[in-house]
């Protein structure tokens, strides 16, 4: 099995369970049954489906294939709660899961209540193949707890009422970041992708040996600030910076400002998990394309980094650290810091690279259903990497390949810039 | 004032208010926050929001316009649910309906109770003028009862689960109806629209005279049974039966049988406010639009009625009777009546007629916002007439013009048969 | 045979028949093969679609079915050229009319002298029910003429260059005419319709009584300069004077002002057979839609005439007077009749009337292929009155119902006002 | 300037210029007028189109900024015939280019003979950086005249009559070939892109090393035999092959069969330039989309090759030999070599690699205009390498780089296999 390399120990791997399955639940306790069931884009699906989908996950591939005599909960639930497993046969169209307002959340709950109750009794006696399935579930689940931060901060942004989901506290204003140092990167043959023992998804190996040449990085991701100047500049009206798919989606659009912003009287404002308030320039720029990244990169003279050069610069650095994911509450920007190496490369904002989403020499797909997990999507999509402040902390690696298409932006979502030396 | 011509008496309208407000409410006793809050169509709207516009309704016409002091209950929700009256300002985009998952439906139900409050206070001071937009605001939520029966069902049919919504006594198979008597209608020079003191709607007048030429309409609608009959013969797959529109729709949208109908093992079953059931042969058809009702007049040798026809016919009859809405519980098509006159002209399904819905000689629309309510959408439109199992019982006369689209069919929307003679 | 009541006289039919034939030639003359070829849009045909499809016309219904022994000029041509005769089998699909580079141009000329020869060959001998359907084919070809006018305008109004088809001598400007005069028409009972011997299309008939109640009839058509103070009033931005479908239609296509107009640095100019000119305030309307043609009545306090008072009233004018299609030479308003009484009845431009297209009591649709011809498209149309400058002189009468989507408007297009008295 | 090292010598580039318009012209020849003109979807151009964009080339970026004196030929034609070069301003909307039936085919050829005697006379004197545009130009040129091959074939396949462009001299049908023998390629660091001073456009290079992991490359390009196999199989309908943007793709568009497949009596047929003839099963397949090229590798147990792997094999072959576009009569494919090593890289058919169409390590755009070439199409798109049998002899090299999106296969694209050894 290709898919990753080693189960966790059976200690660690029940109290991992635990805590990733509590924390779904806490972040949706702001939640009522009606914010739980919309969709608002087919792209996001509803809160409640990723708290199915993810159950629904651990007791395919885990209790009804490893676990002798297992009834599913509810025939239809492989139906309604199946992601796009083709594999697993049919399943509700996914524009439609807004629809789905019966089983209720609360009914989900009791889902789970089922669902975590046969795993708890299972989980001693599961055979190595079905821990691996069960380490993959748990960074899966990580997974959809980032997508529903994001999908329900999307639902929410359509309401003309803008709920905050979350009071936030109000932080100090951060200091105004000083200007971008270049951090030299390495030059020559150098290894990337996964390799060891530890969890990695399939798409990130097979480790590989890759050339750079010489570059350097931005020590910092791009901020508010920064955009704003960009915005002013006539950026978003200038065709010269854009790629040409970039530039069409720009007009068709009209898209003059990362998503959620707008300007009030006060000046540009920004939606976020605590409601609509004022841009901080000193934050990251959040919610922006690939196609706005790759367009103020070229105004900035600069380009975006590839794959290889964050990874390699990254994997000093502890994949730990940074603004991520901690608990249920809101994640929000924090100041920059003001460090004199690379500095946010986990945490605070995904990061465009200009890497498309490919296989890496000698990648094969996991068999069976979960081998649909990742290669199925490598075509037209961007690589992304770090994690960003709704990534939950732990789930984090250099050697992690996030991906979307080109002119999707409501993930955390940001720029740091690169150029050749 | 033209929109109707006198209002209630203190005593009956204090006494009407409570009963239909109240008949809302239990309507949508069965419904979940998220049941209130989806949106399954562009052309429907969610439970909540339909308890929320028709209390607006009262709140803007009735208590900001004619009674001093008035606060609104929130200023955000003269956006969020006036409906279409442009001159009431911006409001919220109607397909966007289903991604208002706050306020939520207790919000809604205290909502309610505060403009209830409010009338209550209120109706025995209302000037004559503001009574009469009382008068209008009732009819109008019991236009929105109806509304609100079928966007549910067409929520619920969305659901691979296709829940109920009422348990529904099994009732006793209806007698198939016999053969269809022709009974001949008036000739010559008639009197149709509304007169007299009675509300009615703007639409519904000026009365006016218009000619009849020799012909009779069956004496009962179309059954389930005779529409199968159509079915086998090819209907929906011959083109020469079908207005040219008709054709396209049905082949663009693949559509072979009426909404909610599904070939299962069995054979042909329908979803209902009681689940999914078998069609009833003897139970008249419903769910067809104008197009299917008039391939299906075509294939048998007949025509719809045209209004003039239906409502002379109908003029003679008892509005009150029939199989109407009489309480919250889910309205079913009863056994079709053996009488060997009219029967079914009021209640059960809402009959298709040939003309379409256009001003009658001399009609204005009343002025303000209110004049928006019915001239506005005289174009493309299709008369239907006579009210459905769905229409609260009170609702409906002879005069009554409903109005749809003609590949519109989520309603009770059923055919009667005429002919020349 | 109910389509028309009376073949021609054998000799008027073959001088007919090359007259109107020729007609159609004349008018494709200054166009190129690409010309002839192009389609600008669904609802248009290329030019030389236009004159292959009135000659399979006459192919199919008069030679294939009475000539015996007639052999097709070219099998494939029916596919190619049958327009919407689902009788008449599988056809090419409308949108993609424009791809259809072969037959040339030349070789549809060939098709129609071959066709042309067959029928010269054949009228003298023609049955009676054969002759019928030759003068249904001039007629037909009449209207295809029309179109063809119509649908080059709009194929060259695309054209950036804005080529002119016919250079047209400068016309003295025309006096722009006197206030609207109010001419009383006909009160009570009244018959419209077909009937007689002549020549007329199915949905003419059966002529039939009405009753109409007291109006008038604006003596003249609206012109360019009243339409240019409804634009200045705000008339296309205020959505009060709308029907609800054509506000939302102003605002999805962005209609700021009749179809052809365009605000250049001297004005307003209008794009036409004779290239783009400065719009002529004293020249009647054209190129409005059903849409503004009701918001501009709304806005001046009037309403559009219904189809029965309209032709109660051109009952007594002379259908073959006004400015239609005498030549080939493109079409062209020319100055108002100062008349007292009605003036414009034919000719200038079709009149958009306040009646749906729906048919006439005891309508029946004839049997076969031509019963497609009016009965299929009576659904969400409205009806068109008296001709225009492009309808070729000797087309049009009283009885005439033309009829197109409230949206459409690039056929020539305006308004007559009216009003209740 | 970067984007190509030299220009060609003097003598070489009169001799050149003529050759390469002259093949523009002969190619078109069996045209008419409207065949020139139409335009059969949004991704292809009309052949007028083609003529004059590539002579509007010359004419802006040599003439008009590099002669004196020149005045442009129409001023309109700029606006009418850039294509998508922003820094020049306004221009016609693609998808209308087929509705400019002016200037007609003939006034674009004396545009051709204004422009082609401008040049003559300028060639001589022009400086460097000129001369480099003009043979900048001429590759320009040259890739226009694959894309109206291709374009003019997708036209006359939506004709019912599939009119054949050429006559085809009855081939002997080719053997099929034997087996794939698999070539092992290169391993470890390796260099691709272009240098040197002949021409190249700015995409391919700069020259940079990459490192090839083992692996094999087919000897031969897939068969039409072969891949009527994978559809026997039933390739086209088992997601588990399929890229999931290609799965999409396949049910949203109801992809069977390479483009230009047809099942007739007889068994699948194919259109090509000399009309529609039975599947040759010893030919390479044409007309797969990136999707139907990756899952018919999946398919087989192999993948397709990357960039760097067909262009390190393709390095050491003769890019002027296999089946290329000699003359103006209609490419089409020749029987397969059996060679025992590689075959068929150039000519035949594009292969499409696994890479996307990203910039190399250092590229940077053109300055101006012509920058606008090749840089802004970075996202999305594919590479495929090596020409096809449309493609003018001379005009290829191992270093191409051609580009379209995954779904895209109008244009002669097949397949070769790869595999990790």
């Amino acid at each position: 099995m290709t898919v990753y390399r080693q189960a966790e120990k059976q200690s660690n791997l029940g109290a991992h369970f635990s805590a990733v399955r509590a924390l779904s639940e806490a972040l949706v306790q702001p939640l009522s049954d009606a914010d739980a069931t919309a969709q608002s884009m087919d792209d996001a699906s509803p809160a409640k489906w990723h708290l199915a989908h993810i159950t629904w996950f651990f007791e395919t591939f885990v209790l009804r294939d490893h676990v002798p005599g297992y009834e599913p909960y509810d025939p239809a639930y492989s139906y309604l709660f199946n992601s796009y497993y083709e594999a697993e046969g049919e399943r509700h169209a996914r524009p439609h899961r807004g629809l789905l307002t019966r089983p209720s959340l609360a009914q989900i709950f009791a889902y789970r209540r089922h669902v975590d109750g046969a795993m708890a009794a299972a989980l001693t006696d599961l055979p190595a193949e079905a821990r691996e399935l069960v380490t993959l579930g748990l960074h899966h689940e990580q997974q959809h707890q980032e997508l529903l931060l994001t999908d329900i901060l999307h639902l929410f942004a359509q309401n003309p009422l803008e709920p905050a989901i979350w009071d936030a506290p109000s932080a100090l204003p951060a200091p105004v970041p000083g200007p971008v140092q270049w951090i030299e990167g390495r030059e020559g043959i150098i290894e990337i992708g996964h390799d060891g023992d530890d969890f990695a998804f399939d798409c990130e190996g097979p480790r590989h040996s890759t050339i750079l040449t010489p570059h350097a990085l931005a020590h910092r991701t791009v901020t508010n600030g920064e955009w704003m100047e960009f915005m002013a500049a006539g950026g978003y009206s200038d065709p010269r910076h854009w790629l040409s798919d970039g530039w069409a989606w720009v007009q068709r659009e009209g898209i003059v400002a990362p998503l959620y912003w707008r300007k009030d009287k006060q000046g540009w404002t920004r939606f976020g998990h605590d409601g609509r308030r004022p841009v901080n320039p000193a934050a990251p720029v959040a919610h922006v394309s690939l196609y706005e990244a790759d367009a103020y990169a070229s105004w900035a003279g600069a380009r975006l980094p590839t794959e290889p050069e964050w990874e390699s610069a990254a994997q000093d650095l502890d994949s730990h650290g940074g603004n991520q994911l901690d608990s249920a509450r809101c994640p929000r920007p924090r100041a920059c810091e003001q460090a004199s190496g690379l500095a946010q490369m986990f945490g605070d904002v995904w990061e465009w690279t200009g890497s498309a989403y490919r296989p890496y020499p000698g990648f094969r797909a996991a068999e069976g259903a979960v081998g649909e997990y990742n290669g199925k999507f490598m075509s037209g999509q961007f690589v992304l990497k770090g994690g960003s402040c709704a990534t939950p902390r732990g789930h984090m690696r250099a050697s992690y390949r996030n991906f979307f298409y080109p002119h999707q932006r409501w993930q955390f979502t940001g720029v740091r810039l690169a150029k050749d030396l």
